[in-house]
């Protein structure tokens, strides 16, 4: 007997149809011997009409209501899958956020986890039933209504599984696994069956939507092996835990990409120190996150400087960075939004030299120019213009056969 | 400064603008130097929205998940107004039925309410902030959800008003008040500017819809004045308390009138002790209630035995009493529903003779045939066929000059 938590997104539990369909594959589950909890999110659309409704009464809701409003969308979706799972001679028992006590910060609309109080779900599986639980919610220590933000529902699954020291924490959604890249970039993308943490963290913090990056966090911190799989169709999806696959040893894993950066530079500048601090600490203060930085000696005494920020930050930056050249004297600043940054993934690479110039040689031999470079232990980022994105992402995954399954 | 405890129904809080119309009106008291605690309803529609949903699902959905879904209806109201409210700078915080502690029985669907803890709401209310609870909603000793049943939001206000003493209990409806009778029927019916619990409880069982018994019948068991006012124009309504109105020495207060009975007539019953329980007896264990009962020794040592039960339970009734007429050896079975129960309804008959006789006199008068007799302390009923509702209403209406303000 094996204790898992399921975890179904908006789109899993869209309608009636579906969430009866959930409700059959959690019955199957629980047939089999296994214990399951199940969490799942509000039924897609519903938590927009709620938001529509709190903007059209104050454009920037109170954040301590608007978590006592949307909570109610998860809130509708665990009374209904109870409901299907009865209708199926199913015993199961719905809880919300707070009614399980996940304990969070006070910080509404993006509350953090500190605790979460077992003691009544582990009662329901010991007599056989499934537990629900309300994604996204938590209380704070008042007994407020929090939520946790964007794929907070993730989060919740992972927290759980964590409490419950499950044997599995399976994320339902509406793909059947992490590939080795886009698919709709790559038609010979490959679904992977394993992956680490350290790597799935940079596959979606490099624009890889399947997961959010908090809770694949979260399933590290607390050791969770993660599992990715379809709500709607079989298979055994891609599992996310600590260890390198011992048949999968390719030297990476996978290709990621990213098209909402924009470029800035600024050249001329006199190379003094701080100068870095003085072109972006007014940046950083008007709020605006940067990525890849990179300077390089012009060679006459000044220097230039490129950075990346989010394509919708660009037009800000520039005009920022034309009254920094002003300060400082500096020489040119342009933007350019027309780039993307690809990046090849792998915990493979620690052990291996060359992964980096095989990297580049392949990009040169398509005649693609490489405008930044940036690498950490487990990927390697490049900056090419946007119109080679198709090009270049299928040239890596051939050069690195990531097409191709490894022999076990 | 006072405390006041204002409930909104559905109707009232059904659409955006709405929502900001209640706070306009909380807000104005606020500003007046009054405490206000808030208890609403569900928008209209959401709850059969709710409903809807659940019934796809299971026919007969199960109760305890029916109150975790049909809860958020009130949930998503609380946030809304907290939010109209914020929008023009009134302090406000909301709670949900569990969080300020309406601790109610296991029932399911239809609990009652057990205690509340006040101390949260003081505390804000001390802070100058506008308290709004979700109505119709609590939790049972595990902290499950419940559900108060029909009328449950009035009955939640009282609640707050017996556990925060306030000075009143203010039900905003669509309607502005208790009339003398119903004003569809006769034009010429007055507002009532008070009324007695005694009274209110008589006028709404008989079927004057305008509050729940169960609310009435709490706040008179708390002794918290409650008022009846229209959400949408100014007046001061109706207020129901225990006091009889100096000024108003009416000797009847209303008229109200029930088109939904049905009546039934067994003859010839052999006039033997224990015969009623055994014409009663199958009625009730079948689950009909019996409204009016009359028996009358026919002379010849047989009974007629007549009386009303609900329409929807008329031809249940009938097969019913047939089988009875068999074991007892009895005559003829018959029904009717074609029948109206009419009930002139005031404190006043307690000290003045010949209110019975004055009325029997007015329905003879427009040659109205009396089927059916019964009374009550505060109350004469009759049951006449229904053609006659319009004239008889009318005929007692002016008969006992409802419709004149009398003099201050």
């Amino acid at each position: 007997m094996a204790l898992y938590i399921y975890k179904f997104g908006g789109t899993s539990v869209g309608t009636v149809e579906r969430i009866q369909a959930v409700a059959e594959k959690v019955k199957a589950a629980r047939d089999r011997g296994d214990q399951i909890v199940v969490v799942v999110s509000a039924m897609s659309g519903e938590t927009n009409r709620l938001l529509d409704l709190a903007t059209q009464i104050q454009e920037q809701p109170d954040s301590r209501e608007l978590d006592v409003l949307l909570s109610t969308g998860e809130q509708v979706t665990i009374a209904l899958l109870c409901m299907a799972l009865h209708h199926l001679g199913c015993p199961a028992c719905s809880y919300t956020g707070g009614q399980v006590r996940i304990l969070t910060d006070d910080a509404h609309t993006k509350a953090r986890i500190r605790s979460i109080d077992a003691q009544s779900m582990r009662e329901d599986l010991a007599q056989g039933k499934v537990v629900v639980v309300a994604g996204f919610q938590g209380v704070n220590e008042k007994g407020w209504i929090t939520t946790l933000g964007r794929g907070g529902s993730d989060t919740t699954a992972v927290a759980l599984a964590a409490a419950l020291q499950a044997d599995e924490c399976q994320i339902y959604t509406d793909v059947d696994g992490v590939y080795t890249t886009d698919p709709r970039i790559e038609p010979r993308a490959r679904r992977l069956k394993q992956i680490t943490f350290e790597e799935m963290l940079e596959m979606a913090s490099l624009g890889s939507k399947v997961l959010q990056i908090r809770a694949v966090e979260f399933a590290g911190k607390y050791n969770v092996p993660l599992r990715v799989l379809s709500s709607f169709t079989e298979g055994e999806g891609t599992l996310i835990n600590y260890e390198e696959s011992k048949m999968e040893q390719a030297l990476i894993s996978g290709i990621a990409f990213n098209r909402d950066e924009a470029k800035l530079t600024i050249t001329g500048v006199p190379d003094l120190p701080g100068v870095a601090s003085k072109i972006l600490g007014p940046i950083a203060e008007a709020n605006i996150e940067v990525d890849m930085i990179i300077q390089n000696i012009a060679g006459d005494d000044t220097t230039d400087f490129t950075f990346t920020v989010h394509r919708n930050d660009l037009q800000r930056a520039l005009s920022i960075l034309r009254t920094v050249r002003e300060q400082l004297g500096a020489g040119k600043v342009t933007g350019d939004d027309d780039i993307v940054k690809i990046s090849i993934v792998g915990v493979g690479m620690r052990s291996h030299a060359g992964i980096a110039s095989a990297m580049f040689k392949t990009l040169a031999d398509e005649g693609i120019n490489i405008r930044m470079i940036s690498t950490s232990e487990i990927k390697i980022s490049v900056v090419v213009d946007e119109k080679y994105l198709e090009l270049a992402v299928r040239a890596l995954h051939a050069a690195f056969h990531l097409d191709q399954e490894l022999p076990a």
